[in-house]
């Protein structure tokens, strides 16, 4: 029953996207496009955060900050006792992003809240908007930070103590911005938490699907490598006294993609990302090799099953080649599945509303893997042109793209804020 | 009878060695050792040339500078009818080079007509000792460039209008420091060109030989690569969705050596040296990869076999990897074997020495590679420590190691210049 769905007004939220996307907007250099650098902290994302209070006060929202800086809007249900529902993301960016990334979710939820005031609809439960602070990590360093400061798994301590390039403590810039809360940091779990984000990545986009639902996120595991070989003239240097460091960076890299075809390891991904050669001169064996290494993998106990080999593919790397590897672990965190009823729910939602719909692993970490962590979470995401390219000017989703995933958000909104029960 | 046999003075050669070592030194602040700099046509090589030419004339040597700048100096035989022995190399360095390389084949060549003034050891040809402008190709681009035009191979109008990064052409240059000359540019064939230089490379030292024969020159073939593939997320792009341009140049690096293990190229050496990913980053699948490609072979088939099926690779690359593979060639020199008969001379001198010895390809160009167009040339190379590390402060051969090569280079001279033919 199609029409009978309440539906967000696509054009004034792609409105709003456009109007929070002036804030921090630049040159781009390498497009040519007008991009957006609004990092967390910053005067930028002060202003940001200004401009989405101001427009969470207009909609009639109760608003509190906590001693994070996290902002909550409380719209409130029939029954204040029962526990809200939570929609929310963040709208800080990394220094090179585009006008969607978290902003959709969170100026998705305020249109949620816009279209259920305009239909004068009532929900039983609370609904709260969220944004969170810092969720890039590009400027303090450490990503999801408000959120997991709300959450419990990072103390309000490690948080303030933490610095900028320039040195500058995160609380003194919480403070400077004026976004310095005095509510308590730990939030009351949510009845349930929602997340509408842009995929990041092609999967959605490639398949002509309208709608991912989010099984949950990878776990992710990145290794910063040294690899010592021996520096030598490439005329010079006979192929069987050479220890080169670039040939051993080479095999490290097709292992991963040999590892990946077997079938071992699940949905394993795996990327080397940088590999750079010292001297890296046309003529010289490469000495050294900088690289990294990045999995992921939706199962914990494959992910570790690809690193134990990993490591001792490094071990016979080391005896063939002729070189050293030094490696150390750089980022480790677990894989988050999300809430399967939730999942369902969101399926259900996309087929009345007749969106083409397939279940997606985040690559990415989200708020919302916090928020797993205390109460049922989930998300959903919206394709982007440009092989949904992301943290950069070229990102771009189209009105109907990011109206499609809130309305599914907003149907299955409705149906946990009018239930007693998930 | 190694005691009948003429020596040079060891002390004496080092002690010039460390004396022109000192103009152009500089601090290294990669290996904290004192290095130099004296590239082609600076005021430091300006220095060091006429440091050189003062030794020669000390020696009762004639000297001419010809139109581009290259030394010769000549001293008489009892026929001056007959045409000259020559020995020489180069004095300029790359900007981080050690005291050795080309200077100990021409100290060591001046050297050498030391000693024969010393035992008053006349020759019934002329001996001439020659240092050639910009053997390196640092500053002005084109290496060998003075032997090439001695030899014919380049113009002078070519080398004239060669213009280093700062714009400076290279006659200007020449003039500034003084050394234009008005000799023909065009040099009469020798009867023989005999070089010393040390080995950059590992070989000797490893195998413990104390003379190399050197039988020629590798063909050099030169390629840039740019391998245009598609960035992406590394947590949200899925493998079948990627174009990965650092796992297609990971795929070169291991083709090389695979073809290497075949055998079917006989003794080609290759070196990926550079593979730069862009944008290099830990969690981005690179688009983009600037590599270089650098093979050596001493036969030019088998260096243009594997030119051929390199090539068909690249094609298989870019239908795996779904990647665009861009290359140019940047440098193509074919083999230039050395004169055999000469090679046997180096042999026997090295056996009457007792010092062992080892025929060994030059991994790097000449300027005896370029005499080998117009008459009998050979080499001898020196090992030295360290690997043979060279063009780098670390460059060091010990006073036994550079006088071996040049007693050697001696024997062979006095043979060559008491007899009419070869």
């Amino acid at each position: 029953m199609p029409d009978s769905l309440t539906r967000i007004n696509s054009d004034r939220l792609y409105a709003a996207l456009d109007q929070l996307g002036q804030i921090g907007r630049y040159q781009d250099e390498e497009t040519g496009l007008q991009g957006v650098c609004r990092l967390a902290l910053s005067a930028e994302d002060g202003e940001g955060r200004r401009l989405v209070v101001g427009w969470m006060k207009e909609l009639g929202l109760e608003v509190r900050v906590d001693r994070i800086g996290n902002v909550y809007a409380r719209r409130a249900g029939r029954r204040a006792d029962l526990k809200p529902v939570m929609l929310g993301s963040h709208i800080d960016s990394v220094p090179t992003a585009g006008r969607f990334d978290g902003c959709l979710g969170v100026l998705g939820a305020l249109e949620i809240v816009r279209s259920l005031n305009e239909h004068k609809i009532e929900t039983l439960r609370p609904v709260e908007v969220a944004f969170f602070t810092d969720e890039e990590g590009c400027r303090f360093g450490t990503d999801m930070l408000g959120s997991a400061v709300a959450c419990g798994r990072l103390s309000l301590d490690y948080a303030y103590e933490l610095k900028d390039r320039d040195g500058l403590r995160l609380r003194d810039e919480l403070e400077k911005i004026g976004f310095l809360g005095d509510c308590d940091e730990h939030v009351t779990p949510p009845h349930a938490f929602l997340e509408c984000h842009v995929e990041q990545g092609p999967m959605l986009i490639q398949k002509g699907v309208e709608v991912g639902v989010v099984s949950g996120v990878q776990s992710i595991s990145w290794q910063a490598l040294t690899i010592v070989g021996k520096s030598g003239h490439a005329g010079a240097t006979p192929m069987d006294l050479r220890a080169d460091a670039g040939v051993a960076a080479s095999m490290i890299n097709l292992k991963l993609r040999e590892m990946i075809a077997t079938g071992h390891y699940g949905e394993m991904r795996a990327t080397m990302g940088a590999m750079t050669p010292h001297p890296g001169l046309v003529n010289i064996v490469p000495g050294k090799v900088e690289a990294t290494v990045d999995l992921r993998n939706p199962s914990n106990e494959l992910m570790q099953r690809s690193e134990t080999d990993l490591l001792a593919f490094y071990e016979e790397v080391q005896k063939r080649e002729k070189v050293e590897i030094r490696w150390r672990q750089t980022a480790r965190t677990p894989a988050v599945p999300f809430s399967s009823r939730l999942q369902e729910r969101i399926v259900a939602a996309a087929e009345r509303a007749g969106l083409s719909h397939q279940s997606i692993i985040a690559g990415a970490g989200h708020d919302a893997q916090e928020f797993a962590a205390i109460c049922p979470a989930a998300m959903v995401f919206c394709p982007g042109e440009y092989d949904g390219i992301s943290h950069n000017p070229r990102e771009f989703s189209t009105p109907k793209q990011c109206s499609d995933g809130i309305n599914v958000l907003l149907e299955v909104l409705l149906q946990l804020a009018n239930q007693e029960d998930l």
